[in-house]
């Protein structure tokens, strides 16, 4: 579905123009278009390809999705694949972005994707200083808003641990809190591979050997290379960290377990010991002369008493009880 | 055995050539040969050789089998070791194919592999814009074709991981999923052990130093090595997912354990003290009074099942029963 | 806020400058001014980029705050991020300090943080000889004082880990040990995104393709990045000894649950065994020959003590009890 | 003690000559001597030292022995150390196999290593044609043969990873599993510590500035480098897939003592439940009409029996017994 | 505290020279001096600071200590840290020794070690063939003793290693286990510090852009980074084992712990069988037959015993006894 095609000149937007009159404004070399489409099918692709002169081996990587991130380089044009992540409730929703930039245009094509690109449109359009820059600028617009996204994505992740930290140490729900670390571990994967192959597609854009479009625009497509490599630094850790939660998790219940353990032992003796006596007492031979005693039987539940009071206090004060 | 064997120009079939007049075509420069062998013996690779002037460590390496995967140099001419790898119910059937290159010839051995490259041959034929590349290409073509294949493997091992995960947090046959686990990290090293070392092989096919005969396909290897890389990237992510998912299953049995030794410690509970409370009135004191009250065997049952109802309550609240 | 605001000639001060006279000073190659901000707000960044021509991304950077520790350059400018971190109790405190750098002029504007750079500068102006270097020492100076307060941040962890290890052999409290474990490993996660970047960064103001600004104080940056992989080798080696500790902690925590199942058992052993011995005594068989003896209650009795005896002894040997 | 001691020509043997004509042959530029020793002492390593020209530093290695596996280039020559590594029975037994090569000489000394070079040599004797490659050549084919017999103890050590993953998933003997895999993980660090350094060793003799001795031989280096490559990933699988074994047997011994916790939970409420029954009926109060009934006691028995049946297949059902 | 202070020339000692006289003899260039101190006090630093003109920045580190190992350029002399590790009974003691050299000194420090550079003195003066190499050669030979002694410190760990690994699998004293591979863990972290930053800090010295004082003696350099190398994977190898040892360690408690929860589980069923036998017969029912059977008394007993012989040996065939 195409969203919008509006051509620039000298950082100004020039005018909303028709899809068939895209080819017009493409060959005048001081103008360039931009192009949004939504979850585009395979004959606006193929449409598309035709007025830009489309890489089919771009083409065909938009057309089939499920690509891993990456920024290609076809001659002049370069085409970047990105993942765009958001929280849909508790789950992460993953779609794809697909950039084609040349010298005088620009394709976003989103699938799978709820926000689209209009506020990055508006944005650029109030700095005709910076869309000045042509292609490139736009290109760095985009790749920077998806960018961006990932920050409040990884901020719920955080959350989310510690959410599950806070249950741990209070010692709820073992099993939940087993599972949440196990999904947040999951999810965190998710975000890796959205963010770590485009680390080095983003680096190549501003150091080394630069593509023609991106000259002069080094310098923010370094700002996303440094937001990059932060989104991938807090993952690490992250994930470090989800990895020490389920060992300590598993330290909490092997010593709850041994806290039940001792429970079970000291229950065990109070009951058992009393019935030890009872059970002497409880012998048929004929000569027992405490059977006799006026006090025999008080004396003895006072002995079952007793012992068990003194254990009762001997457990609690080493911790049993 | 040879599969089938067949000349081409311009990107045309030009005709299927018998093996004897192979010398003939490759002695054309402007044609190129492409043969098919399945399971190959010494002797046909020893026939290929002279037909060829393969080189005697490549034809070795073929015939010896079990190498890992490479892309060789030698002279003009390359060598490719790739692992075939299908699905054979719930195991992994490992092949090989091998891959030797000229500037006017194409020889394909594949070992232990049940698809052949039939499909391979019918697209190059079918795209003769493409097939003019010759023998870069149509090698392209074949390393690709045993790269896809890795997809359906990859989700197969993905799938499973998925089933086992569903079967851990539901509780079921914890020895099963352990042995399950055990086993698709088996399967993952050896898909890894077939992606890894080609990554870094195709990688330099399209970077740096390109053999002459990839001179022109580049952007073709490079997809292959974007392939390759996401293949190794979603590996490495399942093989640290098996880890996770190992020491969760671990913090779930030792969970159980803790719920079982609560279950023993309660159970134990509500026997022993019925149980305590019947020794003392089985003691044999002549004067216990209790026993000779009208009520006293009803109240010390009705003490029974009052203490036993306050402690199931009481078991069944903390968690234990 | 203005902290302070001084103008330099020759490794001297010349003057406090008013905020308004920073142009002028700024305009004469000859001297360079160093300005001191703490907390600044909005409006003074913008005053200051305005005095010093400040890159606008590197001053968005500062007002956002909440980066990554890194060192940008802007032509001949240079735009740090370093992050401050004190004790604040047994907490980290993380502090944000950017540092703007050019020919002649040093911005520095620290946030969230306590301690500030009069030191530094006191120290710079006792050693004329050094401040000569202009803008690049005062850099260096004060990136160096930034670096050495994670030295005592790094002793005061190892002491804590210390502090742990033997808390943790001596046996006391092993779900505290778990928690401090934990939060000691999230507080070396803190130091380690401060310390990690700055040694790349830090690194290229040495070799290499050195900066204008640093020329002729190579070695003093030399200096500040072998403190920071010594301060990141040490926080890696305390890392990997947290996560042995966890797991030695898990170990002893198994350990003593096995100590428990010992101790219940051996308990268990020293009641149920009388117990069975009075069972059989009062048994209503007519025909039980014992209970008609004058001795069989003592003998009894002395049957229980004497296997309880040697039954406590056995297991005090094997460790049991 | 001096093996053998041949000079070649052209690709041929020229003649066994005795140890004192070696400078002869030596110092004739179009032959090679090949002299091979086996546990030489110090004056047989100082004599050759005197023969070649070895360096200095070179020899006090081959003297002192336990070196690391490394490839050292003096000048003109080469100085090899290579692990020669044997299945002694279960066990692993490591010796040294060292090599000094110049332009027209190769000495090999091996030492603690049962398997010689004969069969190389033969080899190299029957393909004169690779054999006019000199010095070069034999030294490569030393290398491959040390190498070569890496891939028996691989096989051995997989084989024995085979086994005990077997007993593991049988459920034998978690005592014995644990220490073979402790000991197999022994192994694997003795044959990494021999294969590890050679690597970048033999990288260098292909790739980069090749030695004057290796030239034209390169591609027979490659060949052993894609082994070493080889049989270090596989000890890396091996290693991580031991490292696994070890925590799944950890699994499964949990899980074990979690039945164990069950059958002691189920079998102790199949007898404490009809003790608690007959406790009952062992009191002694006056009033307790069942006491009187004819069929009182046994229908207090078939109470025991029914309620035991009934827990015993409630246990069977839930697999506690 | 000076310990000595020599001229050399040619190789050949000159004299030992008064402090005085240092500068007399650094301003010869043919010959260069070597001063050895031990303790040395900021007095003394300072004093050999204005003899040999030594980089402020050196002498601050060496004033502070606890630097970590490096080795550092200044201008045309080099300044190394180094970490003297001595076994001091069972504990390590870390000593640091600082070199300062220069074309025609050598200055070593050596802080809280006890062995001297004595021998290496005695060493170098018995070669004059080395010495000649000058200051390079003295360098060489005082990082190469200090590097030596890491060999024994090696070998005590990998003892140490062995006399655990041997009581972990005799079942010994688990909790002292534990402990001893925590501190072996922390010995290996100390030794890994002292050598791990040397290795990159000696590659310096012989590839590359090697200093003017290393020029001729690379191969010597090389032989200590050899060396190091070695040391450094002997430690990886030994943390990666004493990792896998408290992983084994941690197997073999939970064993254990079963073992000893089968053997209550049987104590139990011993014991509890013929208590609830007796239970049966306690009971009070009027109508008992069993009970007037002459042989009633005999019969129960002798099930008792019949019962727990059986149980006894079925115990004892599973292991559980």
């Amino acid at each position: 579905m195409l969203v919008n095609c509006v051509a620039y000149q000298d950082g100004r937007k020039l005018a909303d123009i028709a899809r068939e009159d895209i080819s017009i404004y493409v060959a005048r070399p001081e103008c360039f278009v931009w192009v949004a489409l939504r979850d585009p099918d395979a004959a606006e692709l193929e449409a598309m390809q035709g007025e830009f002169g489309l890489h089919p081996l771009a083409v065909e990587d938009a057309h089939h999705g499920h690509q891993r991130p990456k920024i290609d380089e076809y001659g002049g044009s370069l085409f970047a694949v990105l993942h765009n992540i958001e929280m849909a409730g508790a789950e992460l929703k993953v779609g794809e972005v697909d950039l084609f930039v040349g010298s005088n245009y620009v394709l976003s094509a989103r699938n799978r994707a709820e926000p689209g690109f209009a506020a990055v449109r508006a944005r650029c359009e109030r700095e005709p200083e910076l869309l000045k820059h042509g292609a490139g600028f736009v290109f760095y617009a985009l790749i920077d808003a998806v960018v961006d996204r990932y920050f409040p994505v990884l901020d719920a992740l955080e959350s989310e641990l510690e959410r599950v930290e806070e249950r741990i140490f209070a010692g709820h729900s073992a099993r939940a809190n087993i599972e949440a670390l196990y999904v947040l571990k999951q999810k965190l994967m998710t975000l890796k591979h959205a963010v770590e192959p485009l680390i080095e597609a983003v680096g190549k854009l501003y150091g080394g050997r630069v593509p023609q479009i991106c000259m002069g625009t080094q310098e923010y497509f370094r700002d996303v290379y440094d937001h990059l490599i932060r989104v991938n630094q807090s993952i690490d850790g992250l994930r470090d960290m989800v990895t020490t939660a389920i060992n300590v998790n598993l330290s909490l219940i092997t010593l709850q377990e041994n806290e039940t353990t001792k429970g079970l032992a000291a229950g065990a003796a109070l009951v058992a010991v009393p019935t030890m006596i009872a059970g002497v007492y409880g012998m048929n031979f004929k000569h027992m002369p405490e059977l006799d005693w006026q006090l025999g039987y008080p004396l003895a539940v006072a002995a079952m008493v007793l012992i068990d009071v003194y254990l009762f206090f001997r457990f609690r004060k080493s911790g049993w009880l």
